[in-house]
C-alpha cells in the first residue's frame, strides 16, 4: 500500500527552497539592512551592526585558521561585554560550539567542564584570571587561551593567554564567507547545568532550536524593531535566554553591563532609553529596593521578564509600584530558558493588585513555539485535571527542547522518558490551564504525611516587612519526618527574630506549614540569583546537630 | 576521515525534542491560552478562538470520515468568510491540501485546476454557483461538493452540492485528535498562478514554509498580540499572504469582508478598531479616493501592507495624506507572497514627501526569514553592483520558497536553475542594497535598441491629476521595433485626451520613453488588482490594426 501522494513527487528540497534554520541569518540581515545602526554599546565602545557583523566574521575566520573544525568546543569566561555577544555568532560561523562558563564557578568545576567539553579554545576576561589559572593548572591538555582586555574593567587580574582577543580578530578575514550548517540539528552551544548534586551535565542546543527560541522571545514579548536591551541577565545563563539572537533578529541595541547594580541599571535605562531587560528575581528586587531618586528622569515604558526562580507576589507588586512592566517566564536550561510564560489577560487588570500578582506569578503556559508543555502524572504521563489541586510534573516537548546531555546517553534517555522532557518541577494545573509550581520534586517537605510546598511558605515570609530574601527547606525531624526550616535575610538596617517570624507564619498558614526553625543571616545565591537550597539543607542539618 | 564530533553521538531527534513546524501549532495555542477571545467576526457571526478551533477540528475530522487521506486535495471557491479562514486549518488537520480558487476565474480554468489538482472535495460559496456548475459540467469525475450558505450573502446563486458546510461540520468530532504532519515538508496548500499565458501552474506550499512565512509577517510588521485584521486581501491570493496563520499566531481578530468598498472598509475599521490590513494598490486607492467624511471617527493607528503590484508614488503619498501607515512588500506566489519588504529607515522621515515615497516604493530587501534575495545577472548568477543602474533579475532562496510546481518537474527545474528561484522581475540594486524593479522581463519595452521601463512611464502618468489607473505596454512598430502604448482610466467625472497625456509625458521623460499611443477607458484588472497586461497587449495590437 503506497502512502505517497502527488505532492511527494518531483518536489524535493534544493538549494533554492531549503536552508538550515540558524540565528546566523539574523545578524547577516541586520548588517545588510541596518548596517549603520548601533548594535552593541559598552561604555566608550560603540559598534554598529556592520561592525559587529565584521567582528563576528573575523572571529569565525580566525578560529578556522587556527584549525577549529565543525563540532569543536570554544569555551568563554566572560562578563556581559561585546566579546560575549560576538561569541554567540562568530563561533557558530566557524561551525564550532559555544560553551559559555558561569563566571561564579570554582576552579574544579571549570576544569571538569573544560575536559568534558574537550575545549579547544578558551576566551577569558582578565577579571577571571585567578580562577581560570587555577583551572588550567589542573588540565593535562590545555586549550588555546585568549584574553579579553576590556577597557571598562579596571580591577585586578593578569592576562594569562597565548594572545588577546583583538589580536585573534586581526587574524581573521572580515569578509569571511561562512555558511549555514548543513544540518540545522548541528550543535550551536553547550550549557552546563549548575546541578544541585553531582557533576554538572552539558546541555546541547542546536541551530534550529536557537533560531526558534530567539523568535519565540520576539513573539511572546512582542519585541519591537530597534528595541534597546540591557544585559542584566548573564549571557552564560542559557545563552542569555537566547536574547543575543533575539536582539539581532530585531536589529536592536545591546547595552552591555559587567555588574548588576541599581545605579548602573537605572543610569543605563535613562541614558539609552532601554526598552527591555531580563533577570532573576534579585535583579528586579534590586531596582525595587533602590531609592526613588534613582528612577528620576525615566519616563518611557520599560518591559522586563523575570525567571530563573519564581518571583514572590511581593516582588510582582513592587515592580508594578515602580512602573516597570513585568512578565513571568519559566523554563530550565534543558528547554533553552524561557519556554513557558505567564501570558497576560486583559481582564486581569480588573482584579485587585494581590489577585493580579497571584495570577501573574504562575508558571503559565507553553510559549507558542514550543509544541507542548503539560502538567502530567509522572507515572502514567496522563494530564492532571485543571483543578488547581492535583499535583503532577511539568513536562515539555517540542523544538525548544535540547538535543540532550553531552556524552551522557543514560541521563538523556531518562530526561526524555516517554517522549516528554521531565522538568522535575511539581505543579498543579489551574482551571484556566495555567501551571502553578508547587515545588521542585526535591524541595517538597513531607511533614507528618502532609506535603508542604516550600514556595507557599516562602510567599508568606516575603510578606513580612523586614524580609529581603527567604528560603525554606526540609529539616529532618524525629517526630514529623521533616519540618520546614526557614532562612531569612533581613532588609538593610532591619532585624527580625525567629519567634517573630514563626508567629507571623502561624497567623497566616496552617500551623504544620509554619517553620519550626528560622535562621537569620545572608542567604547564599548562585550567579544567576538562584538560591542554593542544597547548601541550605546542609546548613539546616549542621545547625540542628550543633543544637542537640 | 570521520567528520562526526562529540555532538553527533547520542543526541538524536525524538518525540520530546523535535516536532514538525506547522501553523496548526498556532491555532491550538490560541485556543488553549485565549479560548474566550474573539477570533473571527463576520456580520452577525462571532466566533471565539475556542469555537474556531472546534470548527476546524470538526472540519478535519469530517474530511477524514469522508475518506480523505494524506495528500488529497480540497479545493475552495470562497469569499473572505469564516469558512475560508477555517479551511486554512481544518483541511491540514486531515492531512489534506488546501487549494483556494481565485473567485474571478472562468469555468474552463476552474475545470482545468480541479482536474489537475485531483480535487476530492470542493467547498463553494453559493455566490459562485453558476461558474462552479459550468466547471463541474466539464468534469468526468466530480468531487464531493459542499455548499457554503453565508447568511451575509443575499444575492443570487443556488446550492448545487451534496451537502452544506454546516452539515459537513456536524459529521466531525469536535475533539478530533489531529496530529502534526510526520514531515514538515508535507504539502499544506496549492495555489495556481494566474499565468499571463498558457495553463496555470500549481505552486505547492509546505507546513514548514507556511509556519515560517506566518512568523515572518509577525516579525516584519511587528504584529501585536490581539491585532485586529481586516480581510481586504482575498484569502485565495497566496493563502492571503499567509496572514490566516499569522493572525492565529497573534491570537488576533479576523474581520471578514466579502467585498472591498471604501464604505465597507472604513466602517469595519471604525467599528472593530482594525489595526492591520493588506491589499493590492487598488484597495488603498479606493480608500484614498473616498470622501473624507467616510474616515470620520477613526482616530487610532492603522497599518497596511501594499503588494501584488508596485504602488505608484502618488499612491504612497496619498496614503500618508489620509494617515494610514503603509509598507510596501513584494513577492510572488512562488515565495508565499510577501518575501521582500521595503524595510523603513527612521532617517527617511527627514526627506521630502516625494523622496520618501520614492524610497518606500522600492521592492527592498529579503524578509529576515527568507535566507536570500538578490539582484543577479541571469546568465552568470553573480550579484549586480549596488549602483542603481545595472539591470539584473530578482532571485530568491530560502525557506519561504515553494516546494515546486505540482506535476511539472520541468517548470520546477527551470524556476530553480542554479539554486535560486528566478522571479522574472528585472531590477537594479540601489546603493543601500535595496532592489528596485525596472520591469517584468516580458514587460520591458525595447524601442530603437533602448530599454524603456513601463513602470517608469506609468509613474509619470500617475502624476497627471486626471489619471486613476495607468498601464503601459509595448506596441509593435515598424520603425522602432516597439513603442510604449498607454492605457488610461480617468478619475470619476474627469476626462483627458491622448494629446494631453503625450505632451505631459514628453515634458517629463526622455522623448523616446513617452507613449506614442494613448487609449482612454477602463483598464482591466484581476481579482487581486493586478493589471492584465497580456489583455492590454492584445488590445494595443487590435487597436493598431484597426487604425491601419
Amino acid at each position: 500500500m503506497s502512502t505517497t501522494s502527488i505532492y511527494d513527487r518531483g518536489l524535493d528540497k534544493n538549494a533554492a527552497n531549503y536552508a538550515a534554520l540558524s540565528p546566523l541569518t539574523f545578524i547577516s540581515w541586520s548588517a545588510e539592512v541596518y548596517p549603520d545602526r548601533p548594535a552593541v554599546i559598552h561604555g566608550a565602545r560603540h559598534y554598529t551592526w556592520q561592525q559587529t557583523y565584521t567582528r563576528t566574521r573575523q572571529l569565525g575566520s580566525a578560529l578556522v585558521r587556527r584549525g577549529l573544525r565543525r563540532g569543536d568546543t570554544v569555551s568563554t569566561m566572560l562578563a556581559n561585554t561585546p566579546e560575549a555577544y560576538e561569541a554567540h555568532f562568530g563561533i557558530a560561523m566557524a561551525g564550532a560550539v559555544l560553551n559559555a562558563l558561569n563566571t561564579r564557578q570554582d576552579a574544579d568545576s571549570i576544569a571538569y567542564i573544560l575536559q568534558h567539553a574537550e575545549t579547544k579554545v578558551l576566551i577569558t576576561d582578565r577579571e577571571f584570571s585567578p580562577v581560570i589559572a587555577a583551572a588550567l593548572a589542573k588540565l593535562d591538555v590545555k586549550p588555546l587561551v585568549v584574553d579579553v582586555l576590556d577597557p571598562e574593567y579596571a580591577g585586578p587580574g593578569e592576562p594569562l593567554g597565548d594572545l588577546n582577543y583583538e589580536a585573534l580578530l586581526a587574524e581573521g578575514d572580515p569578509n569571511f564567507a561562512w555558511s549555514l550548517p548543513n544540518d540545522e540539528w548541528d550543535a550551536i552551544s553547550l550549557n552546563y547545568t549548575s546541578g544541585t548534586t553531582g557533576r554538572p551535565k552539558g546541555v546541547v542546543y542546536h541551530h534550529r532550536g536557537a533560531y526558534l527560541t530567539a523568535l519565540s522571545n520576539v513573539v511572546e514579548s512582542s519585541l519591537p524593531r530597534h528595541m534597546v536591551y540591557l544585559w542584566a541577565l548573564p549571557m552564560f545563563h542559557c545563552n542569555g535566554w537566547c536574547f543575543p539572537w533575539s536582539v539581532a533578529a530585531r536589529s536592536g541595541i545591546n547595552i552591555c553591563l559587567r555588574k548588576v547594580t541599581a545605579a548602573g541599571m537605572f543610569d543605563a535605562i535613562r541614558q539609552y532609553k532601554v526598552t527591555h531587560y531580563c533577570g532573576a528575581p534579585f535583579v528586579h528586587s534590586t531596582l525595587i529596593e533602590a531609592p526613588a531618586e534613582m528612577r528620576q528622569g525615566i519616563e518611557h515604558k520599560v518591559s522586563s521578564l523575570v525567571g530563573g526562580a519564581a518571583p514572590s507576589q511581593a516582588m510582582i507588586e513592587g515592580m508594578a509600584r515602580i512602573g516597570i512592566d513585568l512578565t513571568h517566564i519559566y523554563g530550565l536550561t534543558e528547554v533553552y530558558g524561557p519556554t513557558a510564560v505567564c501570558a497576560k489577560h486583559e481582564e486581569w487588570a480588573n482584579l485587585g493588585s494581590g489577585a493580579q500578582a497571584e495570577r501573574n506569578g504562575r508558571q503559565g503556559v507553553r510559549v507558542m513555539l514550543e509544541e507542548g508543555m503539560k502538567v502530567l502524572s509522572p507515572t502514567t504521563l496522563e494530564p492532571v485535571p485543571n483543578d488547581g489541586e492535583t499535583m503532577g510534573e511539568i513536562m515539555f516537548r517540542g523544538n525548544c527542547t535540547m538535543k540532550g546531555y553531552l556524552k551522557n546517553p543514560e541521563a538523556t534517555a531518562e530526561a526524555f522518558a516517554g517522549g516528554w522532557f521531565h522538568s522535575g518541577d511539581l505543579a498543579v494545573s489551574d482551571p484556566d490551564g495555567y501551571a502553578r509550581i508547587k515545588d521542585r520534586s526535591k524541595d517538597i517537605i513531607i511533614s507528618g504525611g502532609e506535603n508542604i510546598s516550600s514556595l507557599e511558605v516562602e510567599d508568606t515570609l516575603y510578606r513580612h516587612p523586614a524580609v529581603l530574601v527567604a528560603a525554606v527547606v526540609a529539616l529532618e525531624d524525629t517526630r514529623w519526618g521533616e519540618v520546614p526550616c526557614a532562612f531569612i535575610e533581613p532588609r538593610p538596617n532591619m532585624s527580625v527574630s525567629e519567634e517573630e517570624i514563626i508567629a507571623f507564619c502561624r497567623a497566616r498558614l496552617a500551623h504544620f506549614k509554619a517553620p519550626k526553625r528560622v535562621v537569620v543571616g545572608v542567604v547564599p545565591r548562585t550567579a544567576t540569583g538562584k538560591i542554593q537550597k542544597y547548601v541550605l539543607r546542609q546548613q539546616a542539618k549542621d545547625d540542628a546537630a550543633s543544637r542537640r
